[in-house]
């Protein structure tokens, strides 16, 4: 795995990775070099057939800040203003966004704090999150400025239209037991119990076939955008490719059987 | 009605039909006969103007099991290891599913027991459902290696993303107040009020022009699939045809004369 | 601004425009007169640059009505059955609503009475609102032979399949605090709070700037219809030229100097 100062990752036995954010002191902003470290540490985790499931964790009392405005800030001396920088910035955080949820592995947040603007977009844009009691989420650009336009993409794609609207639009921040209510998180746990929570769920996923888990996040995503009469069209086909393969036969059999599967993973 | 041995109808005096899945046994798993039998169900309470509202039930301690496995892996024999087969039951159990949207009267899932993988998909599919306190929900594909793809399609049409990747990725159970919340079924009620609950609702909505009720069912999925502008040109159109309606005449002029409306169903 | 006796308006100090449909002894049926005068208000507010929140308040028991069916009933004396005139109230209703989501102003509905039909369609079609716990939602077209149709393009946009057809199809009122449950409106307040409560999330919206508050509205509803590709892209645009803006320049310089931004609302 590629080394970063930043984004620490620790793979267990059981096949989880466990990225952290780890840039405390600029509250884990999304700079351009976390930006990078971690589009590639999803990358290389979505490649690595030793890696079943991930968490995405950070260490401090903020989740993840969002875009590092001082470094923003400091594009505009460019001669256009900073024009093709903030295009090349706002690429490349869509693109690890999108890398999270075209990464053939679930990836899970777990939120112990403050998760704001593009902070707030990670976690909606990551499979599953549970969040401490305590942890606090917002869309808090409009105070400044700078509405958080591409935050409400993922935001707008896990709560109704009316939830989405006061985050974006008042940019208040709201607690986890309301991100849990409106969708945004899967639910909001003591903050003791939340390392503990997660694991657990992420074992869960991790003791099941790495293919089927591939097949089927895949397919999610993909007819969340069709109508439904093509999703159905899609979802069959995508049916029958999976029982066809080695893993469907041995869990359907183990199944019948009554023991435990043992999976090749494909 | 065409006889079934294993899924019971009985129509009552106010145009409800009540389908009950029969074959407990094989905890009403959706076999290729029942499917054939819940299709032609549905097409000919579809048809028959006598049926108002159709009620789905089930019989024995499992709603619906989804597919029937062993009649699935049987197929595996076949020359091409089933994938015919596959497709050829994919494409069936989809049509039933879409057969229940497409459907002008209104479905009611009514669900005391499991349901669990397409058998979730079915009460997803349903219009409207009500289920016992001790109904549970689940897509435990995952589990025996086959990803609930289709189901998906269904669930998540009825609940948020983050929702729909928990039950999908775990394949962990739900219960029916965590279901009820979601938005997977309407509500929850304590197992002796189900039936009453369920009746209930269907007379209410079996008091209700036909002609209204197939318009409004036809309409709503297909403005759900539109951009905004698309939906209200749709919807406007469908509303003057409406208007222009004898129900809707006789529905505003006994509303407007504060008395019963006495429809002819046009 | 163009008068009207049936809708009032005030604009306050802080940019705060209050609309309030003012035809309780029709209860504030969407008439002619009244889909006219809320279109040209709306109108004429967006394009106004001292008004920067719209709030949407009712005079009376009932918030909104729907549409006003003696005056549509009158049509039916036309030579075409109404055909012509059905077809034009409805282009004219969904005008309005549209223009709601097209307003570059933000829009909160304030809910003291009973919104049903067209009227519950407006509460929906607003970017954010507030109920009191004694105010009603429904869609009862469905009672006299007429579905509602219309409204169910907004309301689905706000709420799950199953919620919205529940309203739909039985034509149910729903409580204030079901509606905050379901997404329907954001909150329910006591009946005496109801005023302030709005008030104070309309000065929070006031105090932001009006081009980031525009420009993310507007990106809102836009990249909703989109593909999560498309989205990230049109987003990532629009993030970018909100960059270049002035107020996004003094916002984020008044943050890093912790002081308040002064905007000029370019």
């Amino acid at each position: 795995m590629t080394e970063s100062e930043i984004l620490s990752r620790e793979l267990d036995a059981d096949g989880i990775l466990r990225l952290t954010l780890n840039d405390p002191g600029r509250r884990n902003a999304l700079s351009e070099a976390m930006l990078t470290d971690l589009g590639v540490a999803i990358a290389e985790a979505g490649a690595d057939s030793s890696v079943r499931v991930i968490i995405l964790a950070a260490n401090g009392p903020a989740f993840c800040a969002g875009h590092d405005l001082k470094e923003m800030t400091a594009g505009r001396a460019k001669p256009d203003g900073g024009r093709a920088y903030f295009a090349q910035i706002m690429e490349t955080c869509s693109d690890v966004m999108q890398g999270i949820v075209a990464c053939p592995k679930p990836v899970i947040a777990e939120v112990a704090g403050v998760a704001t603007a593009a902070g707030c977009q990670l976690v909606a844009s990551c499979d599953l999150a549970i969040a401490a009691e305590t942890a606090q989420f917002g869309t808090p650009g409009v105070r400044i400025g700078l509405f958080c336009s591409t935050p409400m993409v993922a935001l707008s794609r896990n709560v109704g239209n009316k939830h989405a609207m006061e985050m974006l639009l008042t940019g208040d921040m709201v607690s986890a037991a309301r991100a849990a209510e409106i969708g945004l998180v899967n639910k909001a746990v003591p903050p003791d119990a939340l390392h503990e929570a997660t694991l657990d769920m992420a074992r869960k996923i991790a003791s099941k076939s790495s293919m089927t888990l591939a097949t089927g996040k895949r397919a999610f995503y993909a007819q969340r955008e069709m109508s439904l009469a093509e999703a159905y069209d899609y979802a069959s086909k995508v049916m029958v490719e999976n029982m066809l393969a080695g893993d469907a036969r041995e869990g359907i059999e183990a199944f019948i059987e009554k023991r435990e599967p043992q999976w090749t993973d494909s």
